[in-house]
């Protein structure tokens, strides 16, 4: 399908395909912008420094994606051929193709969990580092709010058991937060507390905010300059990419404290299909035991997308550019659909 | 010096700070957009489909930097533990801070030039690849025109002679295009003529061209899905970016054959400043045997920036945002600058 | 401890440990020898053939060591970015400090199991190969005998499920069989069928079987050729290594079915030592439940040597060089250390 | 050619085809050892530690092959995506398959001198480490004697006037000092004049001193401690290595001074053949102008193996297994067979 078939379709695949709204529009285009590869854009630095206020840390750095977002973070805490413990599902593990690997030498050691972040799991597969005969854990990697999980929000007394513990045992952990904003949204922890809990953590702007472009890592002053040469090394060095950050300075200013509102209208997806809203803590609504790809399409024929994540399992994701409306309709159609399809 | 100190400067230091103009911010807004991890932005896979047709290759891959650029391309001809050989003055071995190594794996094999690319001087250091005790080649690097080399136009002929010598033994050419379009410009070359010396090319939009952010690799359409996925793994896969690439078009349309108007501005500046108008070939001024931190410092004092390229050297680069006016204002004040430092 | 302190000791931290016999030395010094890295050493070309044959694959190279055999082995399967799968105890993933990471780029995706080899298990954390977002799964890491899993057999209808599936799938197995002589000599399944049912397999010589240095990965034979370069590239390289090799073929003539002895050893030490004889497969003994590193001091200082697997567990590892007398002395000693400590 | 087949013959091919001793041999089968793993085998402890001695370093470790030697040694003082500049024609740059780069993301940037070290030449070739936008090198290399050179010794005032620079430069020097014994030799530097200026060096014990199998890697403690980490990830920790320390032992009393033996052979060869002896310094000659494949075959067929360098160079080297007498057959045998090929 190109851009043109999506165009009128109710889109919930993901919250990665919402198109900048006339406001960001002009933010955009009346930024004062430099060249951010000398320091110089005075739209990225302002955006920096204001995700770094906002999770508690020193300082920020702009890149092209959440992925290098992350695994920049990665690098910034581990070195090659120490290992990053995980949840299996993470993004960083499964959507990221094995970059911590390719590209860094980083080794993985995943956990399949299948549900909320538990402190004593993870801690479990902590490889000492006194003991030269093993492969040394140096991160742990935690996503919040956790996309295979179903948009979970992690719980912050695990988050806490867990950071704690690391404090004592020279083990850092990095933060994908991408939805962070949703997890701060529904729980109503301060972005902040969250941020506190990580030594790296690295944010989205193109996801639920909204911007077209653009993920931002934040760490200590140190690891940030540091970050900078792998930014470079990686390709992610942009130019006037001031452009881009005044599209997150405006989606923080005006997409933040809506996200409740794709919130809601992940619950009442739910209820109309049929499924438990106390599943549903944020934006994404998961639906098992359905034929994937034939719901997808005859959905699609009907003008309302889905993500297949298995062959029996679809996502449903609520975003800035669907409306209660759109909501209403991609219920109807999916609820018809998958009636047709299981005779449920 | 902040983004603001700079903006009302004459800043030759790099044609990569040009700030978008009214008409491409203009684009840049109006263009459709969609989700280009999904390969639905239009404006992305127009520009992709175009850039390739202008030369000469089945297709192509925006990427967020030159450097991603230059970094795919390589990978897609270079095996790790394969080396790529090229002129150690190259953007490639000099300024993306050891990437094909650090990232993939990939050895370099550097010649110490100083010139034009002689094909001989590069083919001599081409290993065998039946020879199983040795580092095979996999690839040349060429650069064109050449950054370090003061904007040097590579000569058609040596091109041309070393892309035909590679066909014959198994060995791929990999073209640093990132200011291909000066080339093109001041040597009358069509730019379809330099993509088909190489297997894979970067070329920048965001130099001369004067866009904000963006480069496309072509190749042929085997090597551009594979580096689509690579791109993914670096973190280079951009959500929206067609409000990137509206600019790259955008820049094409309008921005190409006045690169004419650079490379004069740069002679100008030559001659005022009494060094050879011939060793100045594009847009590139080179000026050899001045305190170049000091010519840089009083320089910045009265309004004109310019690189330094060593303690002796600084370069001079014409582009879109320096005018007529601008070029003489900076002619002036280096002038000055200059005798006064060194008594010429 | 010195290498003096440890002669007159029982050793039973590792099999490995094991010192080469007169008649093993015998055959060191007169094997004909030559130029491995040429090809040319005799002993080591007879060696590499036998092996092969022994497992039914095409052909084999001599390594250094077990973790040399096993990353080459998963090179040869996998390719940078690619993942692995296995069980998160496996010595390759445990005990190789991240190698396959560090060295190569291969990414790893663990599973906590804690006991044997379940096909459903691993074949649950495949990932697909067609979904391109997706980190996509070349192989999965098997290990028999399980070195974490106290010496345990893997069972053969669950690696024949498991083999059977990947050949649908395209999927490569590697066998880390560095004792799987002693799943052989315990189950009485033929080495070949082990070895035909993995795409590439590291044995080692340098365990159970006595020989001072030295593994063989077996493959087919356009890997194994592949792996040669592997093997140079790692420095595995060695000139005449046809002394080792040959203490590898008297091995393979002497010292293979005697490893029963070690079997029967092992379950004697544990009848005495109150552990049930029906957890000790092989040549391990696991102890649970004591204070690790407290046994430990207290038993070397009467002679008798332990590993210490964690704060709370011990294993002991019969072998060649450990005869009855010395289990005996081994068990008493133990017994009343235990005893002292726990007040079992 | 099997190990048979040259078993008779006069290989000139390299030094490393040179079989253990009757001497060597009883040393081997006679010498305590352990496992090295666990750092417990005497002789390979007390080998590393009269190394260490001879260079005048801190520490040592024993490696199954110069290449792994090397490639320790370079990531001891490099890190990913830094750079190690050095002569191009280098082994560590054409020998070792790219390793640097491959395993480790180390940067190479090469000179092709074609002659005896310069230091000015390579200290040339260094990047700043304060300027953030160039790959920063981290350490020279040096190769002393010069293979691909012809054995070439490198002046001790160049190595003195690199070593003096690159401590004021923050930049490390490794020694790749497969031959340092024939400099040694030849020149009558002492051993620990050349370690000394040098941050960490490999040598080995399997070219001209004959010993079967190793070389050993001197540094400080610190990174000689690294260095057993890397050591183990590569695959290089083997078990009771100490018969093969053993042998490198013997060879340090019994074959040391004697390579003068093989120095003046070489340079009767070279008299014998026409070729300038002063162009001679160690234990190779290089013939030029010669077609290569065509006089190795032709002196193969009677027993005398040499080297191909090139298509037109072949390189003979002269060892501890070739006599006068092999030498004086080898200089009738070339003489008459490079005389009909090419009617000198």
């Amino acid at each position: 399908m190109t851009g043109a078939d999506t165009a009128g379709a109710v889109d919930l695949r993901s919250d990665t395909v919402t198109r900048p709204t006339a406001g960001m529009l002009r933010a955009m285009t009346t930024a004062p912008v430099g060249d951010d590869v000398y320091v110089e854009d005075p739209t990225v630095n302002a955006l920096e420094e204001r995700v770094a206020d906002l999770f508690g840390h020193e300082a920020a750095l702009f890149v092209p994606s959440g992925t290098m977002g992350n695994q920049i973070g990665l690098r910034l805490v581990c070195e090659p051929g120490q290992e990053v413990v995980g949840d299996a599902d993470a993004h960083v593990f499964t959507y990221e193709l094995g970059a911590a690997a390719a590209l860094f030498g980083l080794s993985s050691r995943t956990v399949v969990t299948g549900g909320p972040l538990s402190a004593d799991q993870l801690i479990a597969q902590v490889r000492p580092k006194d003991d030269w005969h093993v492969t040394s854990t140096a991160a742990i990697a935690v996503e919040n709010t956790h996309n295979r999980g179903g948009g979970l929000v992690q719980p912050l007394g695990e988050l806490q058991a867990l950071f704690g513990w690391t404090r004592e045992h020279d083990v850092a952990v990095h933060l994908d937060g991408a939805r962070i904003w949703n997890a701060h949204v529904a729980a109503g922890v301060p972005l902040a507390t969250y941020g506190r809990l990580a030594d790296t953590a690295s944010v989205c702007l193109s996801k639920g905010l909204g911007a077209p472009v653009g993920s931002v890592l934040v760490a200590d002053a140190e690891r940030i300059a540091a970050g900078r040469l792998w930014r470079k090394r990686l390709g992610g060095g942009m130019r006037q990419a001031g452009v881009l950050a005044a599209a997150g300075l405006y989606a923080l200013d005006h997409h933040l404290e809506r996200l409740a509102e794709d919130h809601a209208h992940a619950r009442l997806l739910a209820e109309r299909l049929g499924v438990d809203p106390a599943g549903v803590p944020t934006n994404m609504v998961v639906v098992d035991d359905v034929p994937a790809a034939e719901v997808a399409a005859a959905a699609r024929a009907q003008g309302v997308l889905v993500g297949q994540v298995s062959g029996r399992r679809i996502r449903l994701v609520t975003h800035l550019d669907v409306d209660r409306a759109g909501v209403e309709r991609a219920a109807k159609v999916l609820s018809q659909v998958i009636g047709e399809l299981t005779g449920r």
